[in-house]
């Protein structure tokens, strides 16, 4: 355990009490695993069959065909075993126990004597494997069985999926490298650069670690790779060439340290940049660690949405530029979102500045959840603020985007990945280092942390995102330090230490209260929670003279199910008055919120014109408005939808 | 010469002596034609070879080589040869004259015996003629032969191409019709049905107009020609097919007669409905013509943007959806705008309703114009109303929209198009039908006209688009009406004979004049033209909320040169004064308007923040704004424009 970075704390040692978060853990262990379990095992009717768990039994020799699915489809059952371990962590599941196991044992029949690993190509012919390490997923894969097995271990201390990986890791690690007859090869896809520092962390072997920092150190030098790989590769065709991105698409136009920007497919970007903040903190390279800075920045700055969503065109899911962020054409995929929460933690764990726990909230609470239903059955890819249907059907600009949330994908990186990060939220929400917990999300449970070498237990209540009184209660003697986020949203806090009021000073948006506790000490902090109307920077194109409204962590939005169709008629004034409702009926519970905007009606087209003159003024008619949060939208059918209102 | 509809008055009946067209006349014929033959010899420094020529001369067995090019790269030439013959027909030019019998000499030799005149097809293999309808554009160059050959044959009275044409077009009457034996295919792009119209008035020959007849008939009729043909062809790959248009991509998912929307691509769907106008208006189709009504009535109150553009998606170039007008992913291709006039022009034959007529000017001076610069050598494919220049470079869903003039395309489509609309401008100002002339747009010129059996000579004098009083001086005695329209976009005008008001009112827009007349007399017609702001349908998306500008027939816009970067930031109300000034020496002359704006600034940015909450009201900052006649946009450089800002 390096001692000079904040530990997240493992999902093991928290017990999530938390309303919000709670039911969403059960709905992922209840109903959208097993649901995934028989969508991977293509059992799913009316679904895109997976043929994930075929593809390794094929490979195993337990059963007799071909490959289907994406060349990365290994990935959806690693991600798949990932999120059952953090359930398992949670709490004992038989029946999820017994479907991994028989998947892991499927795995190690199907694994290579020399480690190799990749039914892709041990289906499709195993000497073409490493020749395209550009587009065929190889490294990615290899990436997330290592965060699986990583995953798994820590969950049942057994090691059978470890070991897999290990031998894995270790074939790999004898064909990279810049030693003489080694590939200088890198993934396509980022993922294997966070999976080796998670390897060695648990292994202790450093060269998994001295692997992740090669992969990051040779990506993007000259000679590039992926332009002579696919020069040997009878020339092959390179689809992105095309576009402005070229390299970029992959992060791989120029050496790491010399890319400031985050460019490219966002998913990819965020992979990368996690495992470069895991790399440069375990290496103590402060360089690398300055990148990630100003790529973060540049990301938190210039190019995320206001629901935290990263990646403003379909074109490659990839950023564009600085202060671009259409609302209709977005992209957003479910998985950048996710992979920003991924950099945020780890940039966390370097410093605790609220800047980054800031980010991560807007994007879990946000960006993330909206990615699945209510239930936990349907996953949307592309996370739109501002939907109309008829665009989604009728205009082939916008139909990636999707109006209603769908079973299942043939690219299903999606789904799993929301299953792994709600099962794991408390790694998100508390880190330890020395004597200090820090408190990042509050999410309610009961934890124990190691902190100086006193085993800490404490109780967390919350009611979160809805309410902002968060206790916290101390259930060890002993001196420790409690560090507490104050929200960059919040603008009126107290805290308390059993009902007396401590002064307390923010120090990078954190309270730190180091004391000697006695067990039962709790301490109240009360963050304000009033509906905020927020405008957009005046460069971003997209929203000039447009509000949004947020409350607390949450960005809320209009339905048509609430507010008829048009919604871009609708204004709103910076000073609308606005009522919070609890409403335990819909939505699974939310807190909805209602005022008074306008329709805006231009005058003189009683005949249907197209365009006519303004000779009087725009009239208004007063609506009443009914916002729900944004993660939990196109729960009630079709309609439209958005983030952004017109300011009146 | 049919009775029953206005005909529009040649080229040749009228010496354009207008002050805003004859300059570009001039430019037409002295620079830009000149530039595109080089263009089409592949003289061009710089640009993409065209070998429009060379195609024709390998296959006249004058040059050895290849096909290059597009597969209507043929259709170039043809264009080119058309524009020449309304040069010829205004009056002689030697230099052009030459150019374009070498070029018919050329063609002349390559044609084949059987008739058959395609380069693409000659190179590549003859027997596979006629195996792709859909996609090859055979039909396509057929139809601009047809109509070039048709032009040059009124200019100059050589029938020489007329020939060549008469030779194709029996060719393919031969081969396509629904007799027994023949094949039931229609072009995958549409215009031969014009061709072939326009081929029947001038030789009288029905077989034409019958095939004319059966092209439009036999689209999209069950089985789809294009699916059979589609399956006999390897089972050939359909594009379109996995975009929401399909088949109606090319207007061929259904018969003609049930198309009611205007769908597909933009241009091949007014190259058809203004064949159907043609077909319908020849045959007394009333059925045939009541559509063409609802798919005009479809574009004019729900698909056109301000500037007359169409073609709202770049994705097949093609029409989406009702108020689905976005600004700046747009399309709004040259040619689409250029179709549409064609469509206008026809339907005022029908009937002369102003509203043909106010979608005609609106296109024509504003998003056709918009396509050239003002040398003539530079040429708009996108026309979009919005453009930010780092989009077009950095964001590959806006990539088709650039931020400055191209000198020639691979597709060089528009190019040949503009010279052929601007030279021939005459023949959508004037038509005769009866006793009557027609005046739809104020071209200012000296025309004759046989009205009822006599010979009328008329001078009409317009400071148009700038200046609202139009003379028309009658220089024949004689009973006659002229009928002279007042624009939609005009709330107040007078009309005098002779220095005496006349009472006159409007029969769908038009006054007319129906008079003994003295040599001599005139005519003078007050139009006013204030500068009048604009709003569109409260249903279009991407414009509510915002203004535009116009006076008289054109459209304005913002650009940076005048106003600074970041344009989105302009607001303005709908009272504002504005100031009109002259200036002689901008952009070749242009009135500019004057006013004051104001910048909206949000306050709480000052740290950079993405997004912060909206505690003040919005402040804005008075500007001065400059607009410029959007026609004249991107003549000084790259920058941002737009012709939509938001109200106060």
């Amino acid at each position: 355990m390096n001692k000079t970075i904040a530990n997240p704390l493992p999902v093991s040692a928290v017990r999530v009490t938390d309303p919000f978060f709670a039911p969403r853990i059960n709905v992922v262990r209840g109903q959208m695993l097993p649901y995934q379990w028989d969508a991977l095992n293509d059992r799913l009717p009316g679904a895109e069959p997976s043929h994930s768990v075929e593809n390794f039994r094929i490979a195993a020799g337990l059963s007799r065909g071909a490959h289907h699915g994406m060349v990365f489809q290994d990935s959806d059952l690693y991600k798949w075993l990932e999120a059952v371990a953090y359930v398992l962590a949670i709490e004992p599941d038989n029946a999820l126990r017994a479907h991994a196991d028989e998947a892991i044992g499927i795995m190690e029949r199907a694994q290579r004597q020399d480690g190799y690993l990749n039914t892709y190509y041990q289906l499709n012919g195993i000497d073409r494997r490493w020749t395209n390490l550009q587009d065929n997923h190889e490294l990615y894969c290899a990436g997330h069985l290592f965060e699986a097995a990583v995953a798994y271990y820590l969950a049942t201390q057994t090691d059978k999926l470890l070991r897999i990986a290990v031998r894995y890791a270790d074939l790999i690690d004898s064909v990279f490298g810049v030693d003489e007859g080694k590939m200088r090869g890198y993934p396509g896809h980022e993922v294997i650069e966070m999976g080796l520092v998670q390897l060695y962390r648990v292994t202790g072997e450093a060269r998994y670690l001295k692997l992740a920092k090669y992969f990051i150190d040779q990506r993007g030098q000259s000679p590039l790779y992926f332009e002579e790989e696919a020069k040997k590769d009878n020339n092959r065709k390179f689809y992105w060439d095309k576009t402005y991105m070229r390299y970029q698409y992959y992060q791989a136009g120029k050496p790491v340290r010399e890319q400031t920007v985050a460019e490219g497919h966002a998913v990819r970007a965020m992979y990368l940049y996690a495992g470069m903040a895991d790399v440069a903190m375990e290496t103590g390279d402060d360089e690398l660690l300055s990148v990630c800075e100003a790529l973060f920045t540049d990301i938190a700055d210039r190019q995320m949405y206001i629901t935290g969503a990263i990646g403003a065109t379909e074109v490659g899911e990839s950023f564009t530029y600085g202060y671009d962020l259409p609302n209709d054409t977005v992209y957003a995929e479910t998985c950048a979102q996710i992979g920003l929460c991924f950099f945020a933690q780890r940039m966390l764990r370097h410093s605790a500045d609220r800047r980054y726990a800031d980010v991560l909230e807007r994007a879990l609470y946000n960006g993330v959840l909206s990615g699945m239903s209510l239930d936990g059955t349907r996953f949307f890819y592309v996370n739109p603020l501002e939907v109309t249907p008829i665009a989604c059907e009728q205009d082939d600009l916008r139909r990636h985007v999707k109006p209603e949330r769908q079973q299942w994908y043939t690219c299903s990186c999606c789904p799993p990945n929301l299953a792994r990060i709600v099962c794991s939220a408390a790694s998100y929400a508390y880190a330890a280092k020395g004597d200090t917990l820090y408190v990042h999300l509050y999410l309610g449970g009961e934890l124990k942390a190691r902190l100086d070498g006193l085993d800490v237990e404490m109780k967390i209540e919350s009611g979160y995102p809805w309410k902002g009184e968060v206790r916290v209660r101390a259930m060890t003697a002993g001196r420790y330090a409690l560090a507490l986020r104050v929200p960059g949203w919040c603008r009126g806090w107290s805290v308390s230490i059993n009902g007396e009021r401590a002064d307390a000073e923010l120090d990078k948006g954190y309270i730190y209260l180091r004391c000697d506790w006695a067990a039962g000490d709790e301490v109240l902090l009360s963050l304000e929670m009033p509906v905020t109307l927020v405008r957009a920077n005046p460069a971003i194109r997209e929203d000039i003279g447009k509000l949004a409204v947020t409350r607390g962590p949450l960005v809320y939005c209009l339905e048509e199910a609430d507010n008829g169709a048009d919604l871009h008629q609708i204004a709103l004034s910076h000073d609308t008055q606005f009522e919070v409702r609890h409403q335990p009926d819909l939505l699974n519970g939310v807190y909805t919120l209602h005022c008074s905007g306008v329709r805006l009606q231009s005058p003189g087209f009683e005949n249907n014109a197209l365009y006519a003159p303004a000779d009087q003024a725009l009239s208004t008619t007063p609506v009443p408005l009914t916002w729900i949060p944004y993660y939990a939208w196109a729960n009630r059918g079709i309609g439209e939808m958005t983030v952004w209102v017109k300011e009146l």
